[in-house]
């Protein structure tokens, strides 16, 4: 029996799933007049924006396919569109659904804790099946069309592309919008988070749908499918077809698991995290006994068992080491809000120091994987680790997309006055959103560089390098420029979500000082200007990071040749490696800081230390939602393309 | 004729002229009572500090001596004791000078700006002189005694633990009083600059004679010892005796060019900087022509004098390239003081996105560099490119001394009151000051680089290794904790100024809470304490570098083994290439928008748009002047670790 036929069927389980808890998530009520209102304008502006942002890829995407099809062939082109198809509308449905569960969680939220968790959980999980699912489907399609396994990543390339432009530009949005509101609105206008008066607040909750779901989505859609499509790849070469095989079944695997996990999502207590944490055990159990037999009725070898394994407990003592980091009932954050007494400059000075620091124990445990999934079987262990290590991909978008969900949700209940039970409600879900949302980026960004270690070993395996070696001028020169390459694109997201927040801050102080009667709530603000202030800004940021990505290694694949690109890969991985764990850590560490001082430390809210701990969370916003997260889809976009034309490289190179 | 002995010649010139110009300086009067008096507590407190300095460095050293006897036999121990002690020494003759000067500078200033400019500048040619000329004893002498070349890496060794202190720890103290005198003086007391009411201000002087003195002195002793020892043990393997020679040759070039250039700073006129770029060009122009002649009488390669050429005109490329991103005349430095007008956060975002991409040029024109000169003389190329960038340490020593002496002689202007003429004449001295030194940082970090290539490429051709390919898993793993290094470091350094700078904070706080009369001018702040706060976080501060430096590299080396150690020294100069030079352009950047603010731009002093811009200034201290320079060092340490013990990781690694 053929058991790749296993994927294409879970691929289908998945989007049969999404589409049954999309209708359980539509049967609730959504709720009074004001809230309708109030959720149409996000949904529509949720939708405008991602239409205007497919829109703006287009033409990225037409001119990629013209050259894949001129050099590569229309194989590659085809797998190309498809992945680039399928990643939007992975990430279109899953927002689509998140922007209709969060009117209904607040609803809910009215008669208490439990529907609303399961709401809001199940609007998560369809983003969460929509990506694997979609991503299994799409790729066994194309492995029973018969493509080329190597022709199989110009579907990675372009979700890819696509993850790309929704990390970049969703992340842009999303903190412009956020930055605006919090500064101007809480901090110089002094009224509460979501006040219907602030004329940013439509803004920052379409932000949290198209940058924290529809661009996580695509993001984690991309790592799955380069993951995949690696571990397929190098399968192959190594192993024959079983080798493809058992990465296909790993990823059913993980869907059905997911499916379980999600079910187990319900709690009748009080404790909603509980429920979650119930959810992830369960799938991550399942997926783990699957692999077990999986990799028994494939490779029949037991030492690849123990390198999937590696990549199971690695993801666990990552989000232990980020816990750890970045949540406020340990030391590091408590310290950068006992700093903040000083002022901004020195709860700064602490973040920073603490995410800096955090970065070693996140690489030595990175590096032990690489070293012990080596060791049990070769490089096919560390890409088979990588893929273990994505073994719950759906339960992580699912429980990560859960978070905007209730952060909308709480804004709904506190514009539409729904009343204190229901934000104690939505601020208990939204609190648990926030926990696991920063576990889920570190999640994404060790999956990342496992993903990109598994591209990496089989663009030398593929180019027949035997090895590559950091003696040569040249391959120096390609490692100290991929390492400087998170340097730049982290400034180009830094730079423009400054810009943007810069003008948002000016609209919202303009629109407080101009409209009357705006304070007194007599009159509405102009939420249409903030939300054009991040569209603009969005679509503008997106351009660069896409272009660098895409010729910075052609540029040196072509001028130094392949083994300067090989250099000019694990520079950028190692880079990316440190900068996104330093951005993420550090962000998600003042972010508590500041909640910390809000839970009443030091003074509590009002406070000049509140204050400082704001400036410190501001400049985190984009640091872990808008910098961090783009770094991953960078690398992969680096690493495909260096695998495309690794062909066109030897051949033309002027240095070789 | 022997070469060579131009060497010990040149050494002892520097020495004699350094005399010769400290007793220059020594002639003129230091003033008035009070100004003996304030420049007395200076003085004492930075050879107070200097010592204490010492004193915690001295049981390191003795363990080390004992386990390099040990290891690698007497003359090895013998050669890294006076290693160690040149450096102290250079550090304290530089710095003595430089606290005697400031007074007289001060001084000089109420007659006028010609004798005013000659003190301060003597002052810190001093110090220059100290540095090249006692590195060029040193080595000549134990040249000389016959000892093995690389014994003579002991040297380099003790060069670079005796830096790594003098660096870190000045770093520190210096910025903890700095930011302190600052935030609470002059912005919650809003008092003056300099005033002596502020409890900080002693403090604040000493700090810029022990970090920007005797530290920079002993990074910049040490990184240009290691060239010279890594050009000299390179050269004998490549050319035999002539390739030893011409490093020394180099040297002594330089240090004549030196001495020629100070002697060319001088104005009639109004324009220090001109007199001060005209030294400087003199000194580089002297000395590419007798790094002309030198190649000629040893190599007898023109290659090779093109290969030191291509040093030469990266330093000054690099040094535009931070003039732009640094300056306050230019767009980068504007924008982040217009992003002030939003608040603390976008200026700091703004100055993080400058800081970023700031790495890409550099990084492009130090890879050009390396091919370049590789394509004319192959590894002795980029080696003697590296030497040819040393040509005139001893005029950039210089310079950048000159700097805290201005800025000294401005503080006891202040503090004695010596009148708005005397005021106005030493700002001047000290804004060219401050353009000077942030082009000497960047000189600083790319010499390191560089010099750290120099002792890479010594590394693997003294193991013998043909090849370090990063296709193995142990090299990715050595090469991704080499990247982590910097990040680690810089997290030390950060917190260990945020912390001090905390308790200063708090301090001064209770200084003009507490001590009645103190803001009238009635009653003396009690300096002391604060002295005492900066010395003990320096103290406390300076372990944990050293050890992290010394046994990052033996325990890879030791574990993984000699390719892997290979992997860690590529990865701990590329992070910190990146990382450092990301640090002193971000912190020179957000100083200097803080300074164009003051100016009168965007509202000028006094409003929140200042207060904004003075948060970035201070979280741009300590990057730019405790942990951007300590990074060059402790890049060093793992470097020199390395290349002495290669020789034990290749018989004991555990994994080879």
């Amino acid at each position: 029996m053929d058991l790749s036929v296993v994927a294409p069927v879970a691929g289908l389980s998945a989007m049969t799933f999404a589409g049954y808890l999309t209708k359980r998530v539509l049967k609730h009520e959504t709720g009074t007049a004001r809230m309708k209102e109030i959720s149409s304008a996000i949904h529509e502006g949720s939708e405008a924006f991602l239409k205007r942002q497919y829109k703006t890829g287009i033409p990225v995407v037409i001119v990629l396919s013209g050259i894949l099809a001129l050099t590569l062939g229309p194989f590659t082109m085809l797998a190309f569109i498809i992945g680039a198809v399928a990643t939007s509308l992975a990430g279109y449905l899953g927002m689509s659904v998140a922007v209709r569960a969060n009117v209904r969680t607040a609803n809910a939220a009215r008669r208490g804790l439990s529907d609303a968790l399961n709401i809001a959980f199940y609007g998560g999980a369809v983003m969460g099946l929509s990506v694997t699912g979609l991503a299994l489907l799409g790729i066994s399609a194309l492995y029973y069309l018969k493509l080329d396994l190597t022709q199989l990543l110009g579907f990675s390339f372009g979700a890819a592309v696509i993850a790309l432009f929704a990390r970049v530009g969703g992340g842009i949005y999303t903190k412009a919008a956020d930055i605006g509101a919090d500064l101007v609105g809480k901090i110089e206008a002094g009224i509460p988070e979501d006040d219907p008066r602030n004329p940013a607040v439509i803004a920052d909750n379409v932000g949290d749908n198209v940058g924290d779901v529809a661009g996580m989505g695509a993001d984690l859609f991309q790592s799955h499918v380069c993951t995949l499509i690696a571990c397929m790849i190098t399968g192959n070469m190594l192993y024959g077809v079983n080798g493809v095989v058992l990465p296909l079944l790993m990823c059913a695997a993980g869907i059905f698991a997911t499916i379980l996990g999600s079910l187990m999502v319900r709690t009748k207590g009080e404790n909603p995290l509980l429920a979650i944490n119930k959810g992830i055990f369960t799938a991550g159990i399942i997926a783990v006994i699957a692999f077990y037999f999986a990799t028994q009725q494939t490779l029949g070898d037991l030492n690849v068992f123990y390198a999937i394994l590696s990549g199971v407990i690695t993801a666990v003592l990552l989000a232990l080491v980020t816990q750890y980091y970045t949540s406020y009932d340990r030391p590091p954050v408590r310290a950068i809000a006992r700093a903040a007494q000083s002022g901004p400059a020195i709860n700064i000075l602490t973040g920073l120091a603490t995410g800096l620091v955090s970065t070693a124990p996140t690489v030595i445990i990175l590096c032990a994987t690489i070293l012990i999934s080596y060791s049990f079987a070769g490089f096919y262990g560390i890409l088979i680790a990588a893929m273990g290590m994505h073994a719950v991909t759906g339960m992580i978008v699912a429980v990560d997309s859960y978070g905007p969900i209730t952060d909308n949700a709480s804004g709904i209940v506190e514009m539409a006055n729904l009343g204190q039970k229901a934000r104690e409600i939505t601020d208990k879900l939204d609190s648990v959103g926030n926990t696991t949302k920063t576990v889920c980026k570190i999640f994404a960004i060790a999956d990342a560089v496992l993903s990109e270690l598994a591209l990496f070993i089989t663009f030398f395996i593929t180019v027949g390098l035997t090895a590559i070696s950091i003696i040569k001028p040249e391959v120096a020169t390609g490692l100290f420029i991929g390492s400087t390459l998170p340097f730049i694109l982290g400034s180009f997201c830094l730079r423009a979500v400054g810009n943007a927040a810069f003008e948002m801050i000016e609209e919202v102080r303009r629109q407080f000082r101009e409209i009357e009667g705006l304070m007194e709530g007599r009159t509405k603000p102009d939420y249409g200007r903030c939300i054009d202030i991040s569209t603009r800004s969005a679509l503008k940021g997106m351009t660069a990071p896409v272009i660098l990505s895409i010729t910075a290694p052609i540029a040196i694949g072509l001028t130094l040749g392949v083994e300067a690109l090989g250099g000019l890969l694990i520079g950028s991985i190692a880079g990316v490696m440190l900068f996104a764990t330093f951005m993420a850590n550090t962000g998600g560490a003042w972010d508590n800081a500041k909640k910390f001082i809000e839970a009443g430390h030091f003074g509590g809210k009002g406070t000049p230390t509140h204050a400082a701990a704001v400036v410190g969370d501001t400049v985190g916003d984009p640091f872990k939602d808008t910098a961090g997260p783009s770094l991953n889809v960078l690398i992969t976009v680096v690493n495909v393309i260096a695998l495309l034309f690794a062909g066109y490289f030897l051949a033309y190179a002027i240095l070789m």
